[in-house]
């Protein structure tokens, strides 16, 4: 999935014109003419605990990605195309504006902002440095120059001060250590690689405030955060020391035994002070500062200090991204492990709708037969049911009919039984101790209709053709983007999201620096995997996704004949497409090859360790291209 | 074609050690470690004027792009994939290294010149500001911060002062006005569009230091440049008053008299001191400058005035792109009539090639037969015969047997004559008073090999792939590049250069903001002209490349879903593919239908324009897939 929805709860609807009267009535103590809620916070973390959700706090909007921008009259949402119908549903348009950015006559923060600065004298936009990224802060910068726009830091989140008592406390949960069985490198050796690369850069200090940078880089994982197996840290390396700011409190006794000799320990909130104290330390001290990995607190603490900062990714990224053959080989087993949970379900739910008939037209009432929330509780159980179970990913995805246009659906309707004809789309993914997995199948109820038939063919052929493309080293992913979408587009379809996205080690089930998606210049690499993940959704028709992961591999042979070796892509999912929504004879014979190859790998793998049952329904579903 | 070879002399080789040594003493002079010699020159050029040759000067490399830079020990010369082959023929190896840009082991201009840094206190890197573009010394000047190497601008260009009297003399040829019925937009709508951008950008002043620009925006013409019918020249536009920098007496009188009233005429040399007035004219004045269309020197003249710099993309740059239905028109007539020559070319080499028969085995003498020299005489010579014929686009390229695996193999032999079995790619193209054209085909010499044919038919299908795609507006050229070649990497094969190139109308036949290559962010867009011109190249083995200009357009019918217009391309150039070298088995039903349906369109087209033994010869040629 190329992002998710929070599980929690909403703030209800129409307490939003209060938040907003008190959030200006602060605005105007600090004159300020607007404020700016980013989507992050102080990590940029995409999936964010509950006590720095505060752009859903104000605006009740909890897709993963938008920022959102309150001025003194007005107040605007920006949701991305995954999230059009979502923002919606949401948000309390009475106070807010939603602008959905990519559709015309639909602004563009900057844009909002240059409209309500027009023909002012000075126009002063808030901000909390802790929660905007570098790159964020250059871009606006940069789009503003020559208006009358101020972007304004201020200490101290305006939106924090409303939530009073409300605000949920900050998570602190245990910290446990991974062993090299499982990591594939201890934190010496990566400590050892990280400073080889800050040598070569000069630097001399290298803050690290992504949490699952710091999760990897010292073999350490939490669950502070929902889905991601991390904890809230910082961390600081030089060239002879490394820093954990987290409370010792917090680790457990055989994670802070793994850090003895490496690391020194500190208290979360010693960061700021402590990078500004080394900063003084060192003379004409360069330190390393993301821009887009790093909020603006960070850059303002060095340059404060004194030191100099290099605006440069950090090396910690691709060597997060690039995994070793133990975390590919957990990676590969997580997935199988995955797969066969949701075959599990698949066959329990094909086994469920045999009674009442889908074939037929009956309709069922609501809470007849399976529901989108019952499916989503059978699924959950098979996968805790694995060994090394975690958690979950992200929450499940589990739409029927209308509600599988919605990408990232993400509360399964205990009152939505699945009906004859419809479409059901399921994408999820699950954490286990040795590797993190995500994939999407959607299925259909019954018969499909030769509509349904033809769009799920053309998603498919795209999903393969991105598979089974050879390229040579030095390929980005913006490239496989246009091989994936090609066929769609001659087909008249399209689909508002990604490609692909990097997928992390028993890690964040988004990382990057790789991706498949127009913007993905990171060439792929052995080691990268990533998802393959095209659909197409139509509001009220219904959806289709299909999604595996996969692994960059070099591929044995001849390479291009300019030296450059052949890449090409190593299958991590393993649960068969939906045969009743294939038609074959639009498929070309290679692409009937590599599906009917898939087919039979599923079956070889994974047959033998299911009931029987499960295996004969496994057995059914895999007569494709046969 | 990508881009091209100068059909300049070339400095002999042995005297680049002198020009070394001088160069080196007057490094000394200016405490210099060492001395960048762009490719490019003070319009940043891709051809250049005789006078500002600098690095083929110093170096006799004579590639398009690729820079030079000379140590106090050694010295380099940058030449990407197109020009691995030629460089090594044309630069004296004794006096430079060749470093072969993208292979494992050839460093970049930054890796050099932080490897001859390395370990130093200090190490000073001169240039001449005025022929470094402003992207380029930011981009090292980012990757230097923190190394002891300084960037140094040295006034007045150190290669001038050795060139002496040698040095030929700046071309200074009459410029001349063109109608509105061939640019479809007079000077003053032109002016108010651009005034209308700078004023959405708060822009006063806009330098326009690119020759093609210059010469769109007054809608004049000159022949200062080879191939560029454009003249030497600056500009400069404020919201009242519209400069042009060039000696009055250059203009003929019909282009002064189009001038009046729009433009004041000032003396080419009072570009810089002019600009500087103006800055100081205008209170908290905003100049924009385009960082990858200026040379440092007009950065740094406004600054030094006092005047703000805006670094961003000219509004220019994608006016031109954007072609009108005049120009277009301009275009397709421009691109038939370069179709037919070239149709007349090869049914006279086939003609000519019927005796001595070239299915046999028979090896001819040099001179003996057509030689590549005699055929582009043949095809120039049906070029000029063409009505409003005003010059070629480029030089043309005739490269036979493993001549044509030189990528730009800008020399065509007398003595090498066309040998049975041999590959023989012609790429050319023409200026037209109404246009500019662009194309190239691969044809074979008797009986194709096997594996003649199985390559040809790989290149062909990754033509015909990008030409028939269909896609949403928005759409960037990268990701049509992953569409073009994701057939030959599948069939591990590609090539060392772009797929596409934007061309301008009556104008360069490379020019920007478009293009589909890896690197190309801009969104294809209705009115823009493109080259799809996919290839192989195996050096001794020889060359294909099948090249046609398209025109952007949108399609008739429905949009895509989300309300996106769905664009496709437009032929423009109307020449048979080699049928010999074509298996038809190995096409698509798609393909195949495209590949019918273009050569029923050229023989419609062009057939009743040809003498009787032409048609013939055409009526032949275009029996593919029929």
């Amino acid at each position: 999935m190329s992002t998710h929805l929070s599980a929690q709860s909403k703030p209800s609807r129409g307490d939003a014109a209060a938040k907003l009267a008190a959030l200006r009535a602060s605005m105007q103590t600090h004159r300020l003419d607007a404020y700016l809620v980013p989507s992050s916070d102080e990590h940029l973390n995409e999936y964010l605990p509950d006590n720095t959700k505060r752009r859903e706090f104000v605006s009740g909007f909890t897709g993963s990605a938008g920022d959102c921008v309150i001025g003194l009259e007005e107040a605007v949402v920006f949701a991305d195309s995954r999230y059009y119908e979502q923002a919606e549903t949401e948000v309390d348009t009475r106070c807010f504006r939603i602008s959905k950015v990519g559709l015309e006559g639909h602004p563009t923060l900057t844009e909002v902002l240059v409209a309500w600065g027009q023909g002012k004298t000075s126009f002063t936009v808030g901000f909390d440095p802790a929660t905007l990224s570098v790159e964020q802060f250059r871009q606006l910068e940069a789009r503003l120059k020559q208006t009358a726009i101020t972007l304004m830091p201020v200490a101290g989140n305006l939106i924090d001060g409303l939530w009073g008592e409300a605000r949920p406390s900050s998570p602190a949960e245990p910290v446990f250590t991974l062993p090299e069985a499982i990591t594939g490198e201890s934190v010496a050796q990566k400590l050892g690689r990280v400073r080889s690369a800050m040598a070569a850069q000069n630097v001399h200090l290298l803050p690290v405030t992504k949490l699952d940078q710091v999760a990897w880089l010292f073999n350490l994982r939490g669950q502070d955060i929902p889905y991601n197996p991390v904890f809230l840290a910082y961390a600081l390396v030089t060239p002879k020391e490394a820093l954990l700011f987290k409370e010792a409190s917090r680790l457990e006794a055989s994670a802070s035994k793994a850090l003895r000799g490496l690391a020194e320990v500190l208290p979360y909130e010693a960061y700021g002070e402590t990078l500004a104290a080394y900063v003084g330390k060192t003379q004409d001290s360069l330190a390393l500062v993301d821009p887009s990995h790093s909020a603006m607190e960070t850059l303002t603490r060095v340059q404060a200090a004194g030191g100099q900062v290099l605006e440069s990714a950090t090396p910690l990224s691709l060597m997060k991204a690039l995994k070793n053959d133990i975390e590919l080989a957990g990676m590969r087993e997580a997935n199988l492990k995955a797969s066969r949970a949701k075959i599990r379900a698949l066959a329990w739910l094909s086994q469920q709708i045999q009674n009442p008939p889908y074939t037929t037209k009956k309709r069922l009432k609501p809470g007849e037969g399976v529901t989108e929330e019952s499916f989503r509780l059978v699924l959950e159980g098979f996968y805790a049911e694995e060994a090394d179970y975690f958690g979950l990913s992200f929450n499940t995805i589990a739409g029927a009919g209308a509600n599988s246009s919605i990408v990232h659906y993400g509360t399964p309707d205990p009152q939505k039984s699945l009906q004859p004809g419809e479409l059901f789309l399921i994408d999820s993914g699950v954490q286990f101790r040795h590797g993190t997995t995500d994939d999407t199948r959607t299925v259909v109820m019954g018969s499909p209709t030769a509509l349904q038939r033809k769009r799920y063919t053309e998603v498919l052929k795209a999903h393969i053709n991105c598979a089974m493309q050879r390229f040579p080293k030095g390929t980005e992913g913006a490239r496989l983007d246009g091989v994936t979408r090609a066929s769609m587009w001659q087909a008249g379809l399209d689909y508002g999201h990604g490609t692909g996205h990097g997928v992390g080690a028993f890690l964040n089930v988004h990382e990057g620096p790789n991706g498949i998606h127009r913007m993905a210049k990171e060439p792929l690499q052995p080691g990268m995997i990533t998802s393959i993940e095209p659909g197409f959704y139509e509001p009220g028709w219904g959806g289709i996704r299909i999604e595996n992961l996969y692994a960059v591999q070099e591929l044995p042979g001849k390479p291009y004949p300019d030296g450059r070796p052949c890449y090409g892509f190593e299958t991590l999912t393993f649960v068969p497409f939906e045969k009743r929504l294939i038609n074959k004879n639009a498929l070309s014979p290679a692409q009937l090859r590599w599906l009917k190859a898939y087919h039979q790998a599923i079956f070889k793998r994974l047959a033998p360790t299911l009931s029987k049952a499960e295996a004969a329904w496994l057995k059914r579903a895999c007569q494709i291209g046969l």
